[in-house]
């Protein structure tokens, strides 16, 4: 197993759940996956988050799935596994079972019934007591899931009360000023410098996170090597070159970040590059129409050709 | 098992889960809750709701609890299990485990996520779909708790298209004009004649509620003979016996139905009656202060003492 | 004009706006209206609030209503006017026109859109720039229709930084924790000692409140002589009479304060006594059906009744 | 004054409210603004929109600025203006007001406290009860600033009821099988024709919502052109060379639409292309910080090089 620590860089994908047409896992598309994302030089793997369905699947399902990528990544990477929970009693089961597994370590988002600082701050203090002094963890930021609004100056307090919190998932829309504000107060040594990694409307922000700081990249897209390869122009210091990138994939990823379709988008994207072998997702969910499916194929046939543009193989 | 239909009456009781002081399920506890309820009156018990903390139990703390329950009720009611789930593979999985159990039916409310009409019948088709045509189960309409906003007309769609849907818990508030318009299309056979069971406010519009046609109530309040006796005397056709018995109760109800730290209170007032022995509440959860147990003496001794004025014990 | 400062003390009530059955400000209703409140024993009025229907103003009706129940008042009692807007020009505009008219004070809740503590304590030093260092105001908390939370200790950095904040408007549900420590705060001298009148639930927790320290009540019932005597009672240390009389009216004070159609039910009755002429509510509002006018004339007779009993006129 | 109808097509600006360093409304910038924007190519103008800033004016000062904007625009082009109101009278005082002034129609989107199909079909009933059968209006439906979600059947249903609404300002998101299907239905005959022009995201989905059977677009950006141009690309039949276009501003156009912080670069890159003379933003509004700054040179840099390679000037 692959230790998780503050000095977490580049791309950690948000792994999506494989199905079969039926609706039934599918493991061997789990596997290729895995193998796809690392292929493709992902330093990290997320599972179990909001666009892996997790809320969809039985507690065997969870077990199985999070075994099959464990042992298919077999200690390449750190693998965080998502483990926001409305009680404190479900957290501690989900938790020890998947580091049992031997996960990395797990994510937490606020639930949307905490909302002054007091109460976020007081929330983050149980997550601690519950997760114990062993087990590294990742603090989301997703407002937009969540309806939890944290303040730099709360998520700070969070970051000081909290010795085994290694990371910031930052994904609060705008959050660059956030973004500059903690890496600040990091590198002042006001609080734990932690990493960040962003997934900021799905990472549609990516080149100006990385200019304010960020660690990297920790969202989904059908095309992980951008995710990959601006993270790693940027850190070599050729931003243009990471915005020459960025820009390339822009309209896809932008399409595929809709809300709620995109899950459907990126399934979709993830057959024809023949990852997963159904574009299945689980009711209730989305489904492509022919007209989405239109706009997709377009999207793609633009995104090859200015990759190649840009000295690019821009290859499905 | 006793069977669940649209006959329902009565008084159902929104079941706490007993903790001992260390936060374990406390057994002991439920069986003498179990028998507490029912020597009041109930005609039925609902578990794993909202105030029974279900969220905070792991899914075999959720079995144990359920398994005692079912077997201390040994089929001398209905009891219905709270399955509302972010999916439906575990709203599936919850669902057959209870009822081969012996639970006589699920309550389902519908996910934040669902916002407009159409999505709220697509949804409730989902859920008659993974039900199947042998669990009886009914729709809980509670906006407070799940932001969802249902018409009386969305209502009647979903009741047309569900015939296993047996009951209506109505706690949307204000909500008697939509109890009447539900109950005048069930009596007109423009759509199917549920029972509706009322906990609007934690029953404080009970009498009212009766008077449009309720046909029992469905809550939690720690003096459930107040529910019992009010539902029996409105029964009766002696509605003011049934408003004196109602306003004796009132002052306490309405502070045990403060949101958030009432559940502290209802297990305090429990604890004080015998029923339980802790009144330990799992995190994150209310405490009560000296102030709150001050209040809570206070309105206990005005309530006896009004109880004996209008001819009841009013015993605790 | 009467002085608004910290001392405020006993009910404040919130005005309706009396219309004509033809939807126009009815100016004799709301002479009336300020008499009534006055003969009932009112410290002081507020109008222009939520359910003074203010938003369904031309500014041109508010100002005339504004100046007429002022000339009215005639200085025997403060008069706070609402001035909450979603900017700092209008804020200010309505600001200077009222105190020019004779206001004592205005009162200002948070916009939806701030959500933090730090956004909340900028927000109210743009309101203390806005209103200047003349102007007394009331901090309204009233989470359920602002959608902000705030708490204990935002409030006391709010007071702290608002030389001219003198009250506090509490509705927070559930709030007595939070009225026991703004209220310790105060007195140990932490933070400025406001005047604090609750509204939580329209006042469905006021002798409870008062025991806590509140210093009267602000809020709405069309029977406001309820607030007037439990703040009596409970200020002549006579608890169980405050709550004996609480208790007598909680019926009624209960179904007038449902949510929506809470405001007809109140115009219902002040017409039924005699105090405005219509009982129209602007659209979008709520209307009374038979059934809910048959619920009233039964509470309403049960409540004379019971006052009777514990030796009150109860008087219509 | 130019007619309001259903023909109506190409790119509404919505325009900024354009003030001076000291906060003060800015009437020689907003002359410029309007020449800036009919240079550009806009066919309409929308006004005192939430982009504008609309309700930090007084009464006073939203006058002024209509008066101003509609005596440049001289007729050349429909102004909208935004009337939504929280109730009936000042929405028709506002209605009344801006219309004798010349205005071409009106926007209404509606208030967060209707949530139901019943509900939203009654409140735009009392709309089109309010406007009266004159007064050409547009449907704004954008739940992210309003949370209220209208599903396509409600839209029809509204749309069949208002003969005077002939515009839908589409800003859903995910939005377009909802445009899909609207237009279809309209096609068919099931639903009145309307206009729709689409803002979804700020414009973030121009070509495909085109492609869908858009009519245009109405949003703001500082490159209006942007709009105008992949419009007309568009309706020429050259949809690759709409995407091009579209795709040279999406990096930009991104970056100025994230929430709140948006209209504060919105209004600096107006300033710098010199169409107003302060990049002020009233109170409580977002400021540009030195790396916002930073990342917009680096993006106009980028976007001019982008506009030339596709053969464009791309001059500020």
């Amino acid at each position: 197993m692959k230790t998780l620590d503050s000095s977490a860089k580049g791309a950690y994908l948000i792994a999506v759940t494989p199905f079969a047409d039926d609706g039934s896992l599918d493991l061997a598309s789990t596997d290729r996956m895995v193998d796809f994302y690392l292929e493709k030089g992902a330093t990290g793997l997320t599972i179990l988050g909001i666009m892996g369905e997790a809320p969809k699947l039985t507690a065997e399902e969870s077990r199985i799935f999070v075994r099959q990528v464990l042992a298919r990544v077999n200690g390449r990477v750190p693998v965080i596994v998502g483990a926001s929970a409305p009680g404190f009693a479900p957290m501690r089961e989900l938790t020890e079972s998947v580091m049992e597994l031997g996960a990395s370590g797990v994510m937490v988002a606020p639930p949307s019934t905490v909302r002054t600082d007091d109460q976020i701050v007081a929330y983050f203090d149980m997550v601690n007591e519950t997760l114990g002094p062993e087990v590294p963890w990742c603090l989301q930021d997703h407002p937009v899931a969540t309806g939890v609004q944290m303040s730099a100056s709360v998520i700070l307090r969070v970051l000081k009360n909290s010795p085994t919190c290694v990371m910031l998932k930052h994904e609060d829309n705008p959050g660059l000023a956030k973004l500059s504000a903690i890496r600040a107060a990091g590198e002042r040594g006001d609080a734990p410098r932690v990493s960040i990694l962003t997934g900021n409307g799905g990472g549609l922000f990516l080149p100006e996170e990385l200019t304010r700081g960020a660690d990297g990249a920790m969202t989904g897209f059908a095309y992980p090597e951008m995710m990959v390869d601006v993270v790693k122009a940027h850190a070599a210091g050729d931003v243009e070159r990471a915005h020459d990138i960025f820009d390339a994939y822009l309209p896809l990823a932008r399409y595929e970040q809709q809300p709620g379709v995109g899950l459907a988008v990126r399934k979709h994207l993830m057959l024809k590059r023949g990852v997963i072998a159904s574009e299945a997702v689980r009711k209730p969910g989305p489904k492509l129409s022919a007209a989405d499916v239109a706009d997709i194929e377009r999207l793609v046939a633009r995104q090859t050709r200015r990759l190649q543009e840009i000295g690019r193989s821009g290859k499905a």
